[in-house]
């Protein structure tokens, strides 16, 4: 009964960008994924052209490709007893974007739901919308550093928006990255969720074991320090989110073979990027 | 065996805003909910103190609050037959936020979910995380449209920050408007999600059936035409999105008897505002 998929990872080459967050989940449970980084193609997956079996069209990348390992090979029906005899053709290949989609798709089948795994009914549904809730949040702030180097227009180069970036970017440190990191810390004092499990150490957002909000905010606190480094030690130093710093060493200690490999992408010019200039000074 | 849940929204007085995203989907299942818009209660919630049973922390309203509704007014322990018997003390409230995970949330519960709610096991997750890829992409588009007059600062006045507003708006309309009306009106083409169902009209973006994905493009269309009301007015003529407006114009005859009573809040000063000099000239 147990379901197997073949997962294919679509994303954009050389950045780690949003695709990072859905490779975090794979190499987090060790489970096997493929990618597709070849431009043309995945420009063909965005226009919804020329792929078979599309469903929802896609704003951006990343797109999770999503199909039945046990058909893959054989071509043959589906046994009624079989828990993927629900994929009506053996070739049938789904395909979900939006990174909190995926994500929220992946956590119960990657084993990335926390404690909450061992919840069941209504207590289990409600923990997996305050996973999610976690990530959506950290997603936010994702997308606000994003902004603070592009506040005008996606399209448009930095150098032509460079004024209003200065401008955005203080305020992303002086208002918007306290107010964010606030809520990771709550969440990992105890008096958020998970309660008890974590007080003895080991913090993670939703009890004692990682899920996928804790590997989001792993992410967007990592890449935080290389975009304004000056301005992420001094937060540090001050010890106000001391639990959200202690859990990007944590996650960063159980990924070390990834993030020490070559597959894990350097930053470089994607979400996160390095100009002294919306830096502390 | 059927879950009884008494739903309580949490939201700011006076303005529809991301609010209008859950009520919508309450008055479209016709389900009851209450609201508590008293700003003190509210803030109080999103400072996480003093609310018992709070589980993971809010960045922002709204909030949805999920009681077990036979348990309200009784004080008694579950029996075991009972579908809510997870819930583990009479009073427990649960809490959740991000409009995504409050919808994904509500979706099942409410019959929301299209013609995902035929589907089964694998086959209707992958709906589901696509209808919820739906939302996500409208949701990106209302963030969008409150960062067009909000470009620099959140915590600053439009007034103090018009000239980026300006430049902004522009490429909003310019670039982005028409870039995510495309990904509806392809998913409600026939190529998209949901397929043959809706090939004869009264198409939804998840088969014939209205999901949240429907109901959350309908209020971002329905705001866009109030805060840049020649710009659609010109995109509707163009009939390019031509699917896109018929849904608005259809979900808006279904929920007829909500839009025009006293219950929906006109637009003002929230995520939808109209400035006629972000408008098309």
């Amino acid at each position: 009964m147990t379901e197997t998929l073949e997962y294919t990872l679509f994303y954009w080459p050389e950045i780690p960008g949003r695709g990072e967050f859905v490779r975090l989940c794979f190499e987090a449970a060790g489970v096997e994924y493929s990618e597709v980084n070849d431009v043309p193609e995945l420009q063909k997956l965005l226009l919804n052209k020329d792929v078979p079996g599309i469903a929802a069209p896609h704003f951006a990348v990343p797109v999770l490709g999503v199909r039945s390992g046990h058909t893959a090979d054989t071509h043959t029906k589906k046994a009624k007893s079989d828990a993927a005899s629900d994929v009506q053709t053996s070739h049938q290949k789904h395909y979900i974007s939006q990174t909190p989609a995926i994500l929220s798709f992946l956590a119960p089948r990657l084993g990335l739901l926390g404690d909450a795994d061992k919840l069941q009914g209504l207590e289990r549904d409600v923990a997996a919308a305050q996973i999610h809730q976690l990530c959506a949040t950290a997603l936010d702030l994702n997308n606000e550093v994003h902004d603070s180097h592009h506040p005008i227009s996606v399209s448009a180069y930095y150098e032509d928006q460079r004024d209003e970036a200065k401008k955005r970017a203080a305020d992303l440190r002086a208002n918007r990255i306290p107010k964010f990191l606030q809520v990771f810390q709550v969440a990992l004092q105890g008096d958020g969720a998970g309660l008890d499990q974590k007080k003895d150490g080991g913090r993670r957002l939703w009890g004692s074991k990682t899920s996928i909000a804790d590997l989001t905010v792993f992410q967007v606190i990592d890449g935080l320090q290389f975009a304004f480094p000056k301005y992420m030690q001094k937060l540090k130093d001050g010890g106000k989110y001391s639990h959200v710093f202690s859990l990007h060493q944590d996650v960063k200690d159980e990924l070390k073979e990834y993030l020490e490999s070559e597959k894990r992408l350097p930053y470089s010019n994607g979400v996160f990027r390095y100009y002294p200039e919306l830096d502390e000074e």
